[in-house]
């Protein structure tokens, strides 16, 4: 702020990237059950050792059947069981009874669903088949899915439901994902008190590591708690040495803009490596926000405002840490558009984010938007105070971009909902 | 399928919150800590105890003044230090140094930025004001944010990081939640094996549980593995039971449909009032699904293809879970708008969900979506198979409504992000 030119939001996550990228590096890595391993990234790509399905299998409950016999009569030859194999293959007129997933017998090109079929007889010994089938129709080929030998599962992926589904059903029940990040929590300010205690007039209790420490718990970390430091820089030069040893990533929560009691610059210069990268952005709330890389570990300084600490490490610290973890796919923040209701007067200099509410769906699920059916009106909810409650009232965050100093009601505006 | 009509999601969903309404009750609750109570359903009202802020406070790093004063030149009295309440008032001619959040001293009325002014002596006891202050300007009014007694977070609240913030920064470090509902997760087939069993020919590991609840486990529930049932009438008689008894909702996994082996419809609606209130829907991947409620708890049968399973789950058996535990703010789903890429086919009956990939932005930053920069390009990735490794490769589900035969190369799709 004093000393540096302010960046972009853009170019201080570029920077930061930049700086992480060329200290290189790879995280720590462990092995984990993998149904316990939702949301944790990959550490190398998993290879599939058979072709997926490894047999022809149907996709229908119906009748394996040689395409170039329909339609017509066919004589039920028999059935295959789930969890069993084809045992003998089909001869010429023959149709043999398979169920959604089960194994085609050899001379079998195609399954026709059993709703299409008749039955000629009380015993289904004969059926008629009314429609005319395509050699492959209803059937899966083996090998269709995956391949032997494919990366199946990608180094760096984000595990969702279905990774874990794909993992487990090759067989991989242990995983080889990214060890959790700790993240060293240190709030500061003479007038902070923890959360559980009796306040004084004047003293503030510390929210900021206590929201700081569930955001990065969800987002892969480990948080470890610093506690809060008095406005003292012998404090912050412990408190910082303490956590480039024991953290893989730091966040300051006040103490980083121009006061006297602004210790952190100063201090995370002498953390390491380049240090300071950019000490102010053009964004608000949240200008004082300083990005820092330090031997390869990404450094905040995050504002002491709790809406402030809430917006910029969601926007800029969840995402370094998601890259510390090697995550090619972080979790896509939930991005709308939006109709503002109200005039918002913006700082023309900075990209300006203020809460909105917004009637959302109530959750029983969530329509199909047509054409027709308009955005989703945003109401900007004042928060002049500062105070976590204009954020408590928000469904999300409304943006002004840099070079816009006033939105109108009826401008069309870009929401991040909270999740 | 067979006995029932097929109902459009929308009035399967409205069907099964009316029984579950019917059926009234509330859910369980627990008391626990705040700090471990993210993503948590609220069980009552909270009340500040007190107005927030409890005085005067300063919205920046300035000089307490009286605006009537300004521009021009003013002597420092003094600081009100972090922590510390004013002890003494501002009298005519003064100004108070004081930081952001800091009390106002008594006289004053606003407080100028420090930017603001300029020093007029090097111990800065007396500094010139360069501009116009009107009263209240850079202030938050005792009680301005919350007002005692207000409800600052309501019952039914899902506790996103604010919500944690706001009650600590009152000093409920202690919350009233909805206990963790129960899922009984129940999985059948002849074929399936557990994930870590060697796997014959035909069998196929079962991937849906570790994958359900992974799902349950995030949206709040408790699941209960029930293991794999055998294609058996009694053994879906023994589990139905004994869901009823531990559970507070019960999850089948396949044996929805209407096939020899289908035992679920049968049992459902044995274990108790309404049952089923929907056995197939207008919908795919997923028409066998199965909506139901038994005395009060939801019952889901989903279909046994992990793709079916996976959606339908996330789709209607979470919000459901949701409702059990009182939420009136589940997670927002995730939906964009996108271009398609390629011409899709879709039954023109059912409202059809076919997975795409998309180019999301790599995570560092999500860029803020100017009017000109387009829709992002969602292209339909094959899965005739229902084999899992479709949504290994997919960002999202895009959906063709029900009434639409044909999706074109460039129509504009309404695409759920997977998180």
């Amino acid at each position: 702020m004093r000393k540096f030119d302010l960046l972009t939001p853009a170019d201080a996550v570029a920077k930061l990237n930049a700086a992480l990228d060329a200290a290189g590096g790879h995280a720590p890595t462990e092995t984990i059950p993998t149904t316990q391993a939702h949301n944790r990234v990959l550490a190398r790509d998993v290879i599939s050792p058979v072709h997926m399905p490894e047999f022809r299998r149907s996709t229908v409950d119906g009748y394996a059947v040689k395409a170039a016999t329909t339609p017509g009569v066919l004589r039920v030859a028999g059935e295959v069981r789930m969890g069993e194999l084809a045992t003998t293959g089909l001869r010429p007129g023959e149709a043999v009874l398979v169920h959604t997933g089960g194994n085609l017998p050899a001379g079998a090109d195609a399954v026709i669903m059993i709703e299409q079929t008749s039955p000629l007889d009380t015993a289904t010994t004969k059926i008629q088949t009314a429609a005319k089938l395509t050699a492959g129709e209803n059937v899966i080929q083996e090998g269709e899915d995956v391949r032997k030998g494919d990366a199946v599962v990608r180094a760096g992926a984000r595990l969702r439901e279905q990774e874990i589904g794909g993992l487990l059903s090759l067989g991989f029940t242990q995983v080889e994902v990214a060890r959790k990040p700790r993240v060293a929590l240190i709030a500061s300010g003479d007038e902070l008190v923890p959360a559980e205690a009796q306040t004084r007039p004047g003293q503030v209790r510390n929210i900021n590591a206590p929201m700081l420490a569930a955001l990065v718990e969800r987002n892969g970390g480990e948080p470890l708690d610093f506690g809060i430091l008095p406005d003292v820089r012998l404090a912050f030069e412990e408190a910082a040495q303490r956590a480039m040893h024991e953290a893989d990533m730091v966040i300051f929560m006040a103490g980083s803009s121009v006061g006297e009691r602004d210790f952190v610059p100063d201090v995370v210069n002498a953390m390491g490596r380049p240090g300071i990268l950019a000490h102010g952005i053009l964004f608000r709330p949240g200008k004082p926000t300083l990005f820092a890389a330090c031997n390869g570990k990404p450094v905040f300084g995050l504002p002491g405002n709790p809406i402030s600490a809430l917006i910029t490490g969601t926007l800029f610290a969840m995402p370094a840490l998601w890259r510390v973890q090697g995550a090619h796919t972080p979790p896509p923040l939930n991005m709308i558009r939006a109709t503002l209701t109200q005039d918002v007067k913006s700082p023309r200099d900075l990209e300006h984010w203020f809460p909105v509410h917004l009637p959302l769906p109530n959750g029983e699920r969530v329509g199909v938007r047509g054409e027709g059916e308009g955005m989703p009106l945003a109401g900007p909810i004042p928060t002049k105070s500062n105070l976590i409650f204009g954020l408590v009232r928000a469904a999300g965050m409304a943006c002004a971009p840099i070079g816009v100093d006033k939105l109108a009601a009826g401008d069309e505006v870009t929401v991040r909902l909270f999740d």
